[in-house]
């Protein structure tokens, strides 16, 4: 107990109180109809489930209660995601409640269990590609198990999902949480296709409007960003323009590069090597490297010793 | 059961204490007085609740309630903060009791919850500014409830404000939790202006000695860092100098730019781009970009194929 | 609830049970005995307790009461480690049960137990290396408790014990839970000698046939990689090779360097500075930088303005 | 894993539930909307921390910080209140959703908090009323802090009030609670005065039609039933009858004394004694006891032994 | 901490494990396989889930998902329910391990979740004959929500009939929570026919060997006990003989009787009075009651006041 | 919400607020050191780890490991067990903070827990009695670990050894909590001899100046209570006067018997038939039984039926 405090206790309650009254956006006094965190993290553990059952979730899944154990988990995942879709639509909406948003979270969390077997034919090439990209995996167990390249590309692929189902704000929390996790933030509104790959997934930026083809293997630290904004005569931001780059099938990109702008395409197959910066197209089929900077080696060692 | 060790359980046991007798630096046996890590990233969460009301914490906060709801919050973070400030003072004393530090901890934790509103007004302008500077940002909501580098801001706030009160060791681990989280390394005594951004907070180090203005925005993977540590005659560091640099008002700094030294003065309303290595002043309003490196670009496809 | 589910309910299960027989890679019905991640995350919380004792664990440890904690400790940590080892075994074999992969998960934690000493003496250095490398390292208790680069090198060291011994799966899920923990990724088979410091940690990675020497220090960013995967004449990749770089004794690194491949050898007492990319060995004593690129600054203002 | 199970599993699923659809009374299928009788047993302790501030609850209260605690208690408690009012209003209107309910649910919840000093009063005078009747209290301290009979007496009152506001089956479901925790039945619909006291509470039913002045104190074991059903011409049980006893003001009953009928009036200042079995009324200020059986004593010892 | 018992703890504890060796009936030393009892009660609670869907567990269950709901709560309590038995078996036979056990404990798991559908319409006259017996009673909902009569019958009901599938210990430890929450002790050897009624459960006893008919009904109190231990000529207590009361049909014992007695026949349709003692038996369709002693009023105020 | 609630928060708090300082019995404002309930009923499990290891808490112990096992829970207990004793001496000499009772309260624990072998030594006779005392008794492991009558005496003799170190206050929580659990009230004030017994143990009160010998065995709804409380001449109860009974050795007491009295000497070797009301001493080796009232049977067919 602080007794110090204690005597100052209602005055500075009224003072925060008053910082409150003083500023609008940073409270939701009266009107907190914000979905819960926790509880999408939550769906998120129990979508993974369903994903991959016997990877995560109880062990003694056999044939022939499989369906028992899917069937359960999609109750509670519908229960669950719908609810949290209708506090994001009612978010959105600025209301506390309202019927129309009622119906059509129900509506969505359908549709995203519909699917579900998409996402886990989409997944399974994931899986495949990072076996294949990286001779240190030992097994596709291995990857599904514990790369954080492909935990972040699962979370993509959901939040991408229910981003285009409609569902306002759900689809960020679920990536900044996976950027949390994984320190990989890949934007729920990028397209990527299929068989992508993140290998040692540590500060990788994938912009909102970046588009990857098929193929696509990207190492640690690669940054897919905006150039600059474009702005319209009176300096505002145009909106709905592509910020982030194009990468066509097929391209690797090393350690640490950087890739920006919306005009700039990265041609089917090309490679791009570590530490490059690129701001411009690259043509098909080509090897991409900055003109090696010379290196200058001084010997410590002074002379006469 | 692991039958195999039971066998060699007591020869085993005592091999490991006597490696603790072996060296007093790994182990505190008889001294243990360290404050709470998880008290302390628990308080973090309660003052987030007091920082942002109807954001985090309870949802049911009107008009009507929020001093109580304030009052009790109040108590239960003064309690354990001045628990865990006293703690750390008695750590640094090497003390396991101390009155001085009993009065000196209820005094820091009540003058740290004076300054609440200044803290609320402070994180306003950095929304604000993560707002204006990101056009991936819906509203001020979705920066406050899900983005990482204004987490890492907040935290940083948090303990920056606690260092200057003289509390040892818990800034730091409030920053390192935040670290850990965002992969965003803010040291506690930095010195940061108003509306300060972060996008996309990965990878990104800002030193202890660091000075930033006001309107600053930084991206992914910056460094903010030491060139190198000035010793003395006998060849020992010399302390307290400035070791990291100084980014003026208004400057904007790209992805994975490295910015190092305690003379570097980034001057007012620089824009330095990405992947750039800066170690030298650079006068105000004026734009710093490396000489791009010529990008070598060689077609795969052999002659004839 | 949502009711619009429940009338789809048979037909979405149908489908997501017909699409786990489209593809094994994803699923384990049937023979499920992977490792439990979560224990495997509390049995690293359990090892740190026995390395640091006062530190992390109970705090009324003294030097009468600490056989008691330590043989208690082992008790526990040895009977759960005994039985992941076990799973991990079983995974690899491909068998839910199986005798000799019994009596070997019994050797593998005694002799992991045996080893603690060991560990101990690794990590006092590594923890004394981080106070003398940095200058805003107060205390080895600070270092200890909360620096995410030793963190990650403690995990590192218990992991690649264990690689050692010749546990599969488990190492890899200690160095990825690390790597989410801090955004350091450290092989578990790489090999890293004695007093070494990652500063920082953020977005390092260090990969599987690294070989590093003693005194080592490296800072954020740093990328240990391989160059390229040298393939046999039919297109397979090679397996055995060493991929990753060799850093000799007391080379030092700075933030975002990128070094890579097999052959590359970085000789003893070398700093290579930040933001460089060296795919070549350095001779031993020697200070490494890029040519500096020619900043470019350009003023923002006008002329006539 | 069962595999037995596994081979019959669509069998017992399919019997189990043809048996849901062959008896409605046993399931709740499709209107599902009980209260939560988890949560009304956390409400019992939050009222009772409302009630005995610092007996129960945080242990920092102080004169300064104690309306901020009493506030947001009750927040807290009105909120959970009225939804599991509103849960019995529903169900006992056997309607998923009832606006009038919702209303009304918020009126009752009100009117109880409003009721707490008048309960806080009634209590004061049972405890005092254990204190004064137990020679082995030590002090009220302990009657507040560990008496079972005056924790069933505390469960009545509050459910008594909530019986009176009409809420249906949760007060019953709170007095079952306290008959669980302290084998002493009281239904909630029981008249109870001021000053009451059970000691050894234990084995005690207190019927719906009891009528108990104030003053009284009684033991364990004892039965305030009724004696029969009366029915009406028809053979049923006639509602609305007082079927339980009357006990006038300072009426003592000792252990195991069974008192039936609801025309049976036990008169002012009344002592019945231990194990005595009553059915008729009792004139005031009188000692009732059994004509005291005969005990026969026989010796074990034989003859000549 | 305790200072003084640190420097007495080497002692104490050799003194603790001295008397561990001395007496090898209270401890488990070496030879641990019992079953859990936290298990045991969670595996109740998953059994009544199953029994009343809706009453208990989750809320949502409605016609077209009940089928997922009871499948897979079918699998979750198979599998530890085969684990609990497993573990009865072995702790029977003196063995940690034993594959017969291992079969067996499979058999009796599938068998007794076989009989759910019995259980149920067994509990559905118990819900019944409570709702029919009590004018208390609101509705059926209430009996099966709350009533602890109930629950000790229904927890009887799932012992029993592990008992008669040969499972050892589980039975006397569920039926010793149901007596440790209700006060009501009912042996799982007992039998005890249809429609089984006990009002306001507190302090009844139903002995192992007891055998009650249908539609009975009793109250708080009552025991149906043994009356002495028959023992053979040299002394030891005859094991298999009958040695508590029968029941008839349609008996109703009122608070407080005990009833006493292997030879003992409560005819069909008795009546017996509250607090009677009967160890004889008695012809049907009879009331019972003790001769009323005569009750001795004495007026409390002396002549002359 | 309660949004009625919201419009009268200010005034009904106040009102609360008010009711406080009304009445001083019945709130712990400002001082509020009570002992934590919570703590003292884990302190209760913890103890009986000690007591009967195997049986109770972590199942992989061995001879090899137990002495680490003792030496770490002693540990644990000691710790927690002083803390709490202290809380108690600290409430009783009404005192926040006191020196003294930190003195006391070590030494107490310490005392407490150097008799844990004498206690081990009386539980093993107590569990013996049950096993030789219950025809239904299976074994001496069914009765440790599922015997309520055992688990009550249990903690009796653990709270009478702390009442004799004098304890206040603990004692009584620790068998309150038995009463709760089991319906059995033993006052930590009596005294118990050796190999005792309680069958079916619910409904039992045993009070404090109760005194009972060696071999006793007693049942369900026994009351060994006070006849009355003797009052010295000016009218106040006289403290330190036996109010309960006593019972020699080898005494027997049948179901719902009530011996009262300080009076009244149950004499070695006697047995007390059930539902006896005693209050008056017996003479040793005899047996005492009501003299049976007469049964009344009357049939329930009517003449001509």
């Amino acid at each position: 107990m602080n007794e110090m405090l204690n005597g100052s206790l209602d005055r500075i309650t009224n003072k925060i109180c008053a910082s409150y009254r003083g500023d609008a956006r940073t409270q939701h006094i009266g009107h907190a109809f914000l979905p819960s965190g926790d509880k999408i993290v939550e769906l998120l553990g129990q979508i993974r489930q369903l994903l991959f059952p016997g990877f995560f979730g109880p062990k003694e899944i056999t044939e022939q209660n499989v369906r028992y154990h899917v069937g359960a988990l999609l109750v509670r995942i519908g229960g669950e995601l719908t609810e949290q879709v209708y506090n994001c639509l009612c978010h959105e909406a600025q209301k506390a409640q309202d019927a129309p948003c009622r119906t059509q979270s129900a509506q969505i969390a359908s549709d995203f269990l519909e699917s579900v077997p998409e996402l886990r034919e989409a997944l399974a090439l994931d899986a495949q590609a990072a076996y294949d990209g990286d001779p240190a995996a030992k097994s596709i167990d291995e990857v599904i198990y514990c790369y954080p390249g492909f935990y972040a590309v699962m979370v993509y692929r959901i939040a991408n999902r229910l981003h285009r189902l409609g569902v306002p704000l759900m689809p960020r929390i679920m990536t900044e949480h996976a950027h949390g996790a994984t320190g990989t933030d890949i934007h729920p509104g990028a397209q990527i296709g299929r068989s992508f790959f993140i290998d040692h997934a540590t500060g990788v930026v994938i912009g909102e409007t970046t588009r990857i083809g098929d193929g696509v293997k990207i190492y640690q630290g690669v940054t897919l960003g905006a150039l600059s904004f474009p702005k319209d005569e009176r300096g505002r931001v145009i909106k709905g323009l592509q910020r982030h780059p194009t990468l066509e099938d097929n391209v690797t990109i090393y350690a640490n590069a950087t890739i920006l702008g919306g005009q700039t395409v990265i041609g089917r197959g090309v490679t791009v090597g570590g530490n490059t910066f690129v701001t411009e197209s690259i043509t098909a089929d080509s090897t991409v490297t900055s003109e090696a900077p010379q290196l200058q080696v001084r010997s410590k060692k002074k002379a006469g010793h």
